[in-house]
Formats: C-alpha cells, structure tokens, sequence
C-alpha cells in the first residue's frame, strides 16, 4: 500500500478496575434481573468487539439477537435441559454464527487481494477451519465486549446446533456454536469460580 | 453445589480510553522496536486471560513463548513467507496450540462433575469440537490481554502448522493454530485500518 499510515493506535496498560471488569473478577451469570437490555446496547456490543482482528480480515462471525417472545421460545426448545430456564429468564440472548461462505465479502474486507476469495472458493476445508477458528475467536472479544458495556454475559454450547441453524438459518449458510444469555445479574447468579490451570499446565519456553 | 458464593464480580463500563487500547484504536502490529519483552510480562499476558471463561471450564489452549535466538530459528522457517522477517525481528513469540488431551485435566478444572473427563475420552470428534473452539476463544481472550499489558500484538495464521508441531510438539498432543509476534511496535509497524462488515451482513433479530 502507498498511502502513508496517519494515525496510530493507541497503547495503553488497563487499570485494575478494567481488569476487574474483564477478567480477574467477572464470572458467568445463570441468572437475571427483569431489567431489559435495549436493541442499542446490543449492536453496541457488536460495534465494539468487531473491532479486534481475524485472519486476513474475514470476520466469518454472524450475531442473531434473540429477544424475549416467541423467537426466544424457539430457541429454548433447542437447548440442554439445564440451559433452559436460565435463558427463559434472560432479557437478551445472542446466537452465534459461523458465516460458512464468508469469503464473498474478501472483495470488500481484503481490498488489495480480493483473489483471496478464490482460493477460499476452491477449498471448502479450508473455509471451515478458518471460518471456525476466526469465528471463535471473534465470540472471544464478543463475551469481553458484553461485560465491557457493564452487562453480565452467560455463554453456552449445551444446545442442539442442528435444531438452532434448521429454526433460524434454514438455507445452511451460518452455523451456530454459541448461544449467550445477556442480561444484569440477578439473585443467585454466581457460582464459585473454578481453578485455572497451572503454569506448568499450559506454559512452556524456547 | 452448597457453599454460599460470597464473592460477587465486578460489573462496569470501560472507559474510552481502555475500549482504544483494546478494541477501537488497536492494530495488528508489522514491526517492532529492539526493547524486550520479559518473562514476566509474557506470564502476566497469561496471568490475565486465563480468567476468561470456556465451555465446562476446560481450557484447551497451550502457550509456548519463543524468545530470540535458536529457538525463534526454528520456528521461523515453518512461518509463510510474508511472515518471516517481522517475526525475527520480534522481541517475543507466541505460539498457541490446542491440547488435544486437555480432558485429562477434568477432575481438576470441573470437579463437580469429573464423568465428562471419560464422555470426552469416548468422542475424539467431541473433544476436537470442543477443543478447538474453546482454545479459539481463549486465543481471542490472549489478544486482547496482550494489549492491556500496554503491548502490541500481531498474530498469524500464515504457518506450516505441522511443520511447528513437529518442530515443538513431536508427541503429537499439541496442535498449533496461532503464532503471534510480541511487542513494542517499530517504525512503520501500521498498516491502514481495513474496513468491518456492515451491520446488514452479521447482525439479524428475532
């Protein structure tokens, strides 16, 4: 590219509150108040976590937002016994995606090799695993992004992804993996945090 | 479980300048200064994310850290080659990988409920699913902790992933999906900003 890059990113260390927020205190929530969350704080959600990076810019992640009625009446009916109530309850529940033909917008996410999408044409194995992964990884700043408008997040993957995609995306285009309750903690909301694995569990040096 | 949670999480908004350093003004890094990065900020990145929550709280992801010098010359002849001299030029290396075993940790991560070590046993396709999605996640979780300890993070998808295994990871348990470069941006360490998907093309309502 030749056009000179004129602004630059901002680097910052987060402060412990930020922190608190995010990470070190924040828990998942089985239970909620009756307090709604608004159509705006939802997309609000979106227009913050869409900002962190995939793959050459694929952004293969879709959002189907579930609101309480009769499509959150469909959801339920797809998921573990043990998820059911709790997203009954839940004031907003957010359905993630996997978009599995992604790669049609390279031309307007990857400008300067839009033959990119080619290759992903070609290969449909390649598609599924960087669609799943990059996807993945999007749910990953998409739960930080919920807490990170003040709201508590419940992701699940006990659910029939099958049930989910034939109810919602029936032409096979977008895959479901997540389903996530959003919502301001209620009574009982918390259980205790479990262990994290050890350094030497999961760290190693070269 | 019949012990009172009596520790609540933390609920609030960031602020804009902790949304910048994260989400709105990040970007993936090309170049670096000479200024290392330590141990203790590579463990710290660790230290921070791991708090982030995975499905049955299994933890798939591993983390190997690659520092300059023989190491680091290993792993760079299995990167594209578009990737090789920024990652020479990197002060840190990360290299993230699913462990493909990570339900042997079951009786400790999720002690309530220890049979859902053996469920996995039964289901390599199970465990592959599950692994992969959650080490994606917590992939997303490590990106994002990488910026708040004030560094700047370029991860890569452009790899030899079995020649890294190989390379690192001969018993076979570990499977690399992730090599990200670490630290402090360098001059001309900015592309342009490229675009993200309009609201029509992820998000949809029910």
């Amino acid at each position: 590219m030749t056009a000179e890059v004129t602004e630059y990113p901002a680097l910052g260390r987060l402060d412990d509150e930020a922190r608190a927020v995010l990470f070190t205190s924040a828990r998942t929530a089985n239970a909620w108040t009756d307090e709604p969350v608004t159509d705006e704080e939802l997309a609000a959600i979106w227009d913050l976590a869409r900002w962190a990076p995939t793959s050459s810019n694929i952004q293969p992640l879709r959002v189907l937002f579930v609101r309480p009625g009769e499509g959150r009446a469909r959801l339920v009916r797809h998921l573990s016994e043990g998820n059911k109530a709790k997203t009954l309850a839940a004031p907003a529940v957010a359905v993630l995606a996997v978009d599995t033909r992604f790669h049609e917008h390279i031309p307007v996410v990857w400008p300067h090799k839009p033959e990119l999408m080619d290759a992903y044409e070609a290969s449909e194995a390649r598609r599924e695993t960087a669609g799943r992964l990059n996807a993945a990884l999007q749910a990953g700043y998409f739960i930080l992004s919920v807490r990170a408008h003040g709201l508590a997040a419940g992701p699940m993957t006990g659910f029939d992804a099958a049930g989910v995609d034939a109810e919602f995306f029936p032409d096979g285009r977008y895959k479901s993996f997540i389903v996530m309750n959003i919502g301001h903690p209620g009574e009982n909301a918390w259980r205790h945090r479990l262990p994290r694995l050890d350094h030497e569990d999961v760290i190693s040096w070269a």
